[in-house]
């Protein structure tokens, strides 16, 4: 019986493991509907309740103050115009209840008869598993422009410590 | 042996949850593969039978009309010229047998010395399980170019029940 | 007990397919950012030490000379002028230990206001279960521009046999 119980506890460590990258994958994969529906809500829930989000100028600090992206004018301009935030399948570590996500951005934006890619960052999330499920701790992001702050995102050496 | 029986039949259920989302991953994943490489076959199994896919015309519905697709002019005009169609990686709602998946897709077309983003739409899949595997309910997407309905397919309140 | 005994056997082996399938995702997931920052450490760690990259002229061959693509000229003056190589959500075939994936890759890259896809391409990845992990064991890619070679790289009638 002790070496099943081990074997089940075994499991249930593995599978939480699981269960937390596919979490955290959904989580990404849910802010360009949210962006591009203009669903504040659908933001403010992403985040952690003193999350930010770092896209080059001063940062949004709190899930408030990150939903209320989709009002600047730019972010208007793009629904208006016709816009698809995509984000691409991120590379995840996890550490407990901490997990860094490294991937890209694009907004693509209807421009005559095409669709331009207007932005393409590199970003690095940091999320936080809470009683509410995975958050966003801090997403940091920048324009992959041939300049270094961008290229410091996706390295390894720049990883902050998650333990 | 009660309490580890209980144990067990928790995994297998957080576990099939789990096989349920990469199964949709995959799925969702293996419709650009199959239009690209003009394999009707490879696409019509990815729809249940009685299945459909909306893009903005008159719906194509059964899973041998989905895959008839391939033989239109300008998917057809898509391959010659060199195409990728490329989806991003969904967000995903399970709900027992039912699931709702959301993302982006976009053509990309051989064009001068690039490619161009010549459709890019917002997707809203309905799966379902079946005995073959998840299968494609039905596909809905729309052109992201500022009007409502791409918008619609994207956001939360316009969710369809899939309880 | 042996009923749950098989039950708990039956688990491990479910849960093993879903890791292969999420650690081949990560893998994949890594190699843009590895790219991107020029850290040719990264690149090495994907692949088998006998491993290989086949995107169109002589194959690199063996996981040094993969990760020297970083220092090719080409790929110089894409990080220079700012670059992301977006890598899609692949289909995956599992196999015991050996495993296929099949997506697209696409080099965005600075030019003007925006970004433009310098390269699409179709890509199919033989993956195998090593010690320290799963790892690349050949990737071949071929440019979408209409021709055959990488429409048969998509196509399920030339998968080479995993089992």
């Amino acid at each position: 019986m002790s070496a099943a119980q081990d074997r089940i506890t075994q499991l249930e460590k593995r599978l939480t493991l699981l269960e937390d990258r596919l979490a955290i994958l959904n989580l990404i994969a849910s802010y360009g509907p949210a962006v591009d529906s203009v669903d504040g809500d659908a933001v403010a829930a992403m985040w952690n309740e003193n999350g930010s989000y770092d896209f080059g100028g001063d940062p949004l600090i709190g899930r408030d103050n990150v939903a209320a992206l989709i009002d600047l004018d730019t972010h208007r301009a793009y629904v208006s115009a016709g816009s698809a935030h995509v984000l691409s399948n991120p590379s995840i570590t996890l550490s407990g209840d901490r997990a860094i996500a490294v991937n890209y951005s694009q907004v693509f934006v209807k421009s005559g008869d095409g669709w331009r890619a207007d932005r393409t960052c590199a970003n690095r999330w940091e999320l936080t598993r809470t009683a509410g499920g995975w958050k966003v701790e801090s997403r940091t992001n920048r324009l992959l422009d041939g300049s270094e702050p961008a290229r410091q995102l996706l390295s390894r050496s720049h990883e902050p410590d998650v333990g």
